[in-house]
C-alpha cells in the first residue's frame, strides 16, 4: 500500500466565506500584492470581497492585473517586478487557474532572483511570501497544488513550475463567483477537474489514498454530467451543481498534487499552445482515447475508472465527453506528428505507469480529433 | 455541501521509512527532544531507527522515556522541565497515543509558560518547536491530529488539548513497527481507528470530504476484520493487514481532526478513567449501542455507515465487535449513573448532531456493558 500526503494549504469553504474571514488575510501582513485578470475577478464579485475583507483586516494593497489566459513568463517577471517596487507582504491571487499560477510564480520571482533559464529547475530558496488563493472557477487544482504552469515559447508548450514551496497557506472555496460563468467555461472546466482525478489514477505517483479521493471526486462530477448536458446556458445553472464542481476539482487538484498529471494533460497543452483551446477542452478531447489505450497496459483500474463514471466502456465515456464538448476541428497529419514530438518529451508524460510510444501518441491524437 | 480541510502534517510512509530519511531530521536542528514510553520504541526498533537517522544527519538528542498509558498533566510538565534544562530544537514523539500526545503537550509547555489551570484553555502563542511523529500502533489518530489527550484527575475523565499549533510538522508511517504486537492491543487498536472514522461521520462537524475519507477508514477495517477474529495471536498477521490498519488509522486521524470524536469516545474516557480498559476497547464496547440510538436521529448516515462496514444492521455490528473484543465484566448501576454524569458535560460529546439525553447515555452503558 502507499498512503504518504502532504497538503498544507488551509480551504476555508462557502458562500461569502472571504467576506467573513478579514483576520486570514490580516495575519498575513500589512499590504496583499493582488495577482488576477482585467475582468472576470471585478465581474463576478471576488475582487470587491477582497478589497472588502482586506480593509476589516486595515491591509492595504496593490492590484496586478494583467494576467492573461495561459500566462507567459514575460508577465510574471513584470509581476514579480511591480510587487518588487510597490512592496507587499503576501500574495492574493483571484481567478481561473492562469491568474493563480501566476501569483505563484511572482511570489516566487519576487522573493529571489531567478534567471529565465533556471526558472523551472525547481531549485529555490525558502522565502516565499504567504500566498492567499481565490478560484473563480471550477476546473483547475492551483488552488491545492505546487505548481505554477506558464506558457513555454521555447518548448512550444505549457511547462510546470513544481516546488512544495508554491503551496499556498489559504485558499477561499465559494461557489458564488462561479454563478455567472457560461456554458463552455463552466464544461471546460468542469472536465479540467475530471481529468485531473482520471490521470491521477493512472499516474505511477498514485497511492490507495489518493485513488479514493479521485474516485470521490469522479463521482461528484458525475453526478453533475447530466445537468450539464442538459444545461441550455442561459439560464442559471443549479448552486448545488456548481458547488459540486467546486468539490471535484478540489479533490482533482489534492489528487494531482500527489500524482502529477500525465499524458492527457501533456498532450492538451499542444492543442492550447498551437490552437488556443482551453486547457480543460483541451483535456476533455483526449481522455477517452487515452483511457482506451491505457486499458491495454492496467485494464482494472481503467475498469474502476469507468465504474466510479457510471459507464461502461471507454467509448461511452467518450460519448457523454463528446456531448459535453461538442464538435471540434480535425488536425492535419502534419500537426499530429508535431505536437506528438513536443509532447513525448514533457515531464508529466512520464508520471504514467506505462511508457507511451511516440505511435501510441500520435494514435490518441488521431482519434481524438480526427475521427466522428 | 461542505469541505473546508486543513491536514498541514506531511505524511511520509513505508517499511524502513524512517531510516531513509534523516535529512527530514536534520532540517529541524540541532539536537531533539525524544518523547517515549520505557519499553515499546525500544522492543519495536522505532527508537533505533530514530538514532540512526539522527545520527546520519548528525543531530543530538536527549530521550525522555517516562510515558506511561493514558499520561498525567504531572507528567508532561516534568517533560518539559527537563526538556528546558536540555535544550532542544524540536520534539520527536515515539509510541502509540500516549507519548505522541504527551510529546505534543511538551512541545507546547516547552514554548510558553501555561498554568495547569489554563492548560486546556486552547490559548497559547504560536512558537512551539516543530514535532516529529513515529507511531508504533495502528489506532491513534495523533500523528495527523492536533489534539494531545491527557488524563484530568480534576474532572475524573481524560480531556483533550486541542489547537492547530498541535499538528505535528512530519509523521513516519511504518508498519514494521507493528509486527510483534500481540492480539489485543491489535485489536483495541485497531477498534479505535474504526471508531474515529465512524464518530466523524456522526459529527456536526463532519463534511462531505471527511465522510468520503471515513468511509475509506472503514472499508480498510472492513477488509481486516476477518482476519484479526481467525487470528490466533501467535502467528504473525499478515504485513498486508497490518499496514491496512495503520492505513486506516491515519484516515481515521484526519476525519477527526475535522470532526473531532463524539459520544462514544466521552463515554469510553470514564471506563478507561476508572477500570483502565484500553482507550480503543472502550470505544468498541460502545460503539454498536451508540449507532443504535444514533440511527433514531439519523438513519441514513447510520445505514450509510453499516453498509460501508459490510453489515446490515447495528446488532451484526455489535457482534463483529464482540467476536473481536470477547466479554467484559458488567458496569453496576452507580457506575454508570457516575460515568453518564461525568461524560454527559464533556466536551466532545456536543460534537453529535442531536443531543444526548442523559437517560439515552445511562441506556448506551447498559446497553454496551449489562447485557449479553
Amino acid at each position: 500500500m502507499k498512503f504518504g500526503f502532504y497538503m498544507p494549504v488551509r480551504l476555508i469553504q462557502g458562500n461569502g466565506c472571504v467576506r467573513e474571514h478579514g483576520e486570514v488575510f490580516g495575519k498575513m501582513g500589512k499590504k496583499a500584492f493582488i495577482v488576477t485578470g482585467k475582468h472576470s475577478a471585478r465581474a463576478n464579485g471576488a475582487l470587491e470581497d477582497v478589497l472588502y475583507a482586506l480593509s476589516e483586516a486595515q491591509v492595504e494593497y496593490e492590484i496586478f492585473d494583467e494576467i492573461m489566459s495561459n500566462p507567459t513568463i514575460e508577465v510574471v517577471y513584470r509581476g514579480a517586478e511591480k510587487m518588487k517596487a510597490c512592496g507587499g507582504d503576501f500574495v492574493v491571487g483571484i481567478g481561473g487557474g492562469s491568474p493563480m499560477d501566476a501569483a505563484k510564480a511572482i511570489a516566487l520571482l519576487y522573493s529571489q532572483d531567478i534567471k529565465e533559464e533556471d526558472l523551472f529547475g525547481g531549485n529555490y530558496k525558502d522565502c516565499l511570501p504567504p500566498m492567499v488563493m481565490i478560484p473563480t472557477t471550477a476546473g483547475t487544482g492551483s488552488k491545492v497544488t505546487q505548481y505554477a504552469i506558464l506558457t513555454n515559447d521555447k518548448k512550444e508548450t505549457k511547462t510546470s513550475i513544481s516546488s512544495d514551496l508554491l503551496f499556498p497557506s489559504v485558499s477561499f472555496l465559494d461557489p458564488g463567483y462561479m454563478r455567472k460563468m457560461g456554458r463552455r467555461t463552466t464544461i471546460h472546466t468542469a472536465i479540467d477537474a475530471l481529468s485531473h482525478n482520471v490521470e491521477g489514477m493512472i499516474s505511477r505517483r498514485c497511492t490507495d489514498l489518493s485513488d479514493a479521493m479521485a474516485k470521490e471526486g469522479i463521482r461528484a462530477f458525475r453526478d453533475c454530467a447530466e445537468a450539464l448536458i442538459q444545461w441550455d446556458g442561459e439560464t442559471e445553472l443549479s448552486m448545488e451543481v456548481r458547488e459540486k464542481l467546486l468539490y471535484a476539482s478540489t479533490i482533482g487538484g489534492m489528487v494531482i498534487a500527489h500524482t502529477g498529471t500525465t499524458a492527457v494533460h501533456s498532450m492538451g497543452y499542444e492543442l492550447t499552445y498551437f490552437h488556443g483551446t482551453d486547457h480543460g477542452r483541451a483535456n476533455g478531447l483526449l481522455l477517452a482515447a487515452f483511457l482506451k489505450t491505457a486499458a491495454g497496459y492496467m485494464p482494472e483500474k481503467v475498469e474502476e475508472i469507468l465504474h466510479t463514471m457510471g459507464v461502461k466502456t471507454t467509448e461511452e465515456a467518450g460519448k457523454v465527453l463528446s456531448r459535453l464538448l461538442g464538435p471540434e476541428p480535425a488536425l492535419t497529419e502534419e500537426e499530429i506528428e508535431k505536437f506528438a514530438g513536443i509532447s513525448a518529451g514533457a515531464k508529466n508524460i512520464k508520471n504514467a505507469p506505462f511508457e507511451l510510444s511516440k505511435e501510441e501518441i500520435v494514435e490518441i491524437y488521431r482519434k481524438s480529433l480526427n475521427e466522428e
